[in-house]
């Protein structure tokens, strides 16, 4: 479709983005969600097309990675940067839990001239976001004040209850390989638990994939072994946006059985809730015998699941044995990253260029949340953006 | 006021910061000064009117931390960001002490499209200005001989004299507390050591405020235990300056003493001049075992001043009971980031937003700073920047 | 001369460097290599005149440097900056030889918004230049299946094979010492092995040097200890350049005799080939104990050759005992950065000014390989810069 044209579709939507925080897409109602991922194809077919969409002539946007990132760090990176911000790292000790007056503090003083300040924060149980809100009210109290000219956004790239910017991308992904969110309807798409070698993966991927996907009136399977229960308040919100979309929510506890007549398949590790809380608890006192014995119990309880692998046995059980395969990268692949891990490597290497593509939507996603952040009428911006036509490249 | 307005007050001021280093305020006369500050108005004022004074279109600004930072580092890329020039770190072990041919060379080969360095080097007494000053004479050798195609400006982010990034935003901070430059006559400012549990503090920012604020007639007291003297020629300096410009300088050993009447308070910790040349000398050998001795020394005799706390009983014996209290950030808070500091919970809280405020000046001194080294005539360049118009966003 | 004259000039080259990698010289024929030095000398003297040649409105330039570096960092950060691009560092630990699927999927995740990686990968005998391939063939992938919008291009900055954008850096140093390509013809070359105090220097600069310099006619001696071989094939194609190019290609043992009659000498460390093999196998199987006593070895081997030091009595052999003295910066300077070393602080500083000049060619050898990868008509662009005449700074 013409850029023009998708502009005016884009025009009909309203949306509350406005100088508001990006931290979970359940706060967004299904306009907000709509224009960001029109935003986003705009942006990305502007990019394709030579098309600058620099709107910001200067300005920072400021990165704090509490957990080590590539994917995430470099779309946010090219994000700001297609927009004309420069991005300024803020590097912390990644493993503190500062809170109270130097978040407060900090969080003015690298904000004077800051635009955007995205947060990876996704280690511990009831912290991440709660960072997150800690920072956003130090602004809003930095700005009320007269001490930062504007509000600077904050973009979440990822807390313990959500990852926005990856379950955009992912949604993204499935309009585009369905034609429309619309076509999602009835499509049955299985969350699932797979097994993986390594320890303490966060909750937030799978918990934004049912929290998000349940708004299209698609019918969700999530499937885990027992004690890997997800934060119950999230999936209550799942249960609830599936009613309300007319699709439905399933748990179940084995993935071959979930995966039969699957559409889609998301088969990913996720560290239990349980040990994810004892985990928080230890670390907040420090206590590095607790946290090994931890590690060590979580690894021995993992290895129980090994056969929580998506495979081609696995595979030819799904709807006509060609479910789409999705992930959020880098997957555990059997016999390629590790010995035995969440998918195994054909299986993985039939979809891999999929996945890559389904990657490739982020650094729109995140560049639309601040585009609608920063711009009232996202609409309006772009077209004159497209009638200036400045050349990205030349 | 109008831009307009300040940019005609600006042109009536004749200054000589084109393409000199700004190392030192001592160094720079009475215009010099309040060219810095007008340009740092007008910047910060265009920025809040959306309007961009992006004055490169491409070009690096070199940043050096010998120390750590987050303030100043996050200033310095706002600064040269917002003008146009691009942050790059030179990452260097930050306790090394190089010098020589590695700086010389190393000056030239960072600088072949560079601007501006940035520099903070403030462990060592008697080396970090020095080290900047061998820097600006390798800059000028390699400009000279054709090496660089412009001499790149140094900007003192910090040394072991002088703190000018700091102590400039310090004093616009005071001038737009009280109006202008001239209410700042007869005003007592009390510049204050203060307790406080770490250990090896620089002297650059209470040399830095005596040296500066002397020049406009203020009242200034400096108030320390015996044995945490300063550096004897900046002193002097101060002396020199209240003298000639009418107001008065006077040493005293009593934090409470000192406070009696006070228009400012600034309580700030530092560590003994002595320890400090001691600590030189033994980092020089690289003696561990010295070091660890001086600091459990300098902690104990720092332990003797609990009592230089500011707090509500000392504020109440402030002029009217409540002086501004100004702070460089981070303080040392007493029940907040440490369980005795260098004031209390309850006066800093007074003051919080205020100490926000004076640390949000910052920016716009470092980009008053670029911009002057750069522009022969500042006023006539901001105007063309005005009727420009080019927005900053949108 | 004049711009525009240079332009023209260049119009009449046509060279194949439209959207291809630079990882080896030897894959670039000789308008190729005359196109790049013509660019880098106008972008050069753009800059110098004030002009922009700014091209980019956004895009990432990714660096992968598995070795430390200052010089070429700086200088591929520079390029980047000067042409519109933001560089983003993508930080590995430096000794992973990570290969295979971790190597295809990363290079997609990092692209997506990207014009250029530059890697510096020079460790390992036959794995840099392979990994930088390996890249490719990803990225070549990821374009050809629409996951990249347009196609990163790869510049080599420093690999076990090659050091192009040094090579040729010196090379321009060259010309314009001599005034033109064509009065290379007949020079006496030495690039002559040095003593060096550390151990494992890459062999990618003498490589470098013998593989570009023998095609321009001169008379290259390739001097070194028995046993620090370089990697035959590429001493190879030095042979078959020099006879072609009417020039002549010699090997030697003893740095005083080499040196006779030389115009211009290149005295550097590198280690044994033999070393270097053995190296890669031990790390490969991270063999720490190994590789110590390899070390070892080395040095103790290293050691037997002090006297392979340049100096005022080797300098006297040379040509009219003035040869140019070339180096790529930073030398072991005896009595300056090191005891004993590749060069003697005397003869050193003979030359240190052009050593630095030589390594100010360096940003404009990036940028014109980017400028070459990205233009298909690189005089055309030029022109095009030259008439808009938008400034750099003002």
């Amino acid at each position: 479709m013409k850029l023009k044209n998708k502009i005016k579709d884009l025009k009909r939507l309203k949306s509350g983005l406005y100088e508001k925080d990006f931290l979970l897409t359940w706060e967004k109602n299904e306009n907000d969600i709509k224009v960001i991922l029109k935003v986003a194809e705009i942006l990305k077919q502007m990019r394709e097309e030579n098309i600058s969409p620099k709107v910001f002539d200067s300005g920072l946007a400021v990165s704090i990675f509490r957990d080590n990132s590539t994917r995430t760090r470099f779309s946010y990176a090219s994000a700001a940067n297609l927009l004309g911000l420069e991005i300024q790292d803020m590097d912390e000790k990644k493993s503190q839990i500062a809170h109270g007056e130097t978040v407060r503090e900090t969080a003015n003083m690298i904000s004077f001239l800051t635009d955007f300040i995205g947060i990876r924060d996704d280690l511990f149980l009831g912290e991440g976001n709660k960072y997150m809100r800690e920072v956003g009210e130090a602004l809003d109290e930095g700005y009320k004040n007269g001490i930062l000219p504007t509000r600077p956004g904050i973009v979440n790239l990822q807390c313990d209850m959500d990852h926005p910017t990856q379950s955009l991308a992912d949604l993204l992904h499935l309009k585009n390989e369905y034609g429309s969110l619309e076509k999602l309807k009835g499509k049955k798409l299985v969350m699932s638990w797979a097994y993986s070698p390594s320890y303490g993966k966060p909750l937030s991927v799978p918990q934004g994939i049912i929290a998000l996907m349940s708004r299209f009136g698609m019918d969700i399977e999530l499937a885990y072994p027992e004690g890997y229960e997800l934060i119950p308040e999230i999936v209550e919100i799942a249960k609830k946006n599936s009613k309300k979309s007319g699709g439905s929510f399933k748990i179940s506890h084995s993935m071959k059985e979930a995966v039969k007549d699957a559409d889609i398949v998301y088969p990913k590790s996720w560290a239990p809730f349980h040990i994810m809380e004892e985990r928080t608890e230890l670390l907040k006192k420090s206590d590095k015998i607790g946290l090994e014995k931890l590690e060590k119990q979580c690894l021995t309880e993992n290895a129980k699941f090994k056969d929580w692998e998506y495979n081609e046995e696995k595979m030819k059980l799904t709807k006509k044995g060609k479910a789409l395969y999705m992930h959020c990268l880098p997957a555990d692949i059997s016999g390629v990253s590790c010995q035995e891990g969440e998918v195994d490597g054909d299986t993985f290497e039939k979809f891999r260029l999929k996945t890559y593509q389904e990657a490739g939507y982020k650094p729109y996603i995140i560049a639309a949340i601040m585009f609608t952040n920063r711009f009232k009428n996202p609409g309006k911006t772009l077209k004159r953006i497209l009638e200036k036509g400045e050349k990205r490249k030349g």
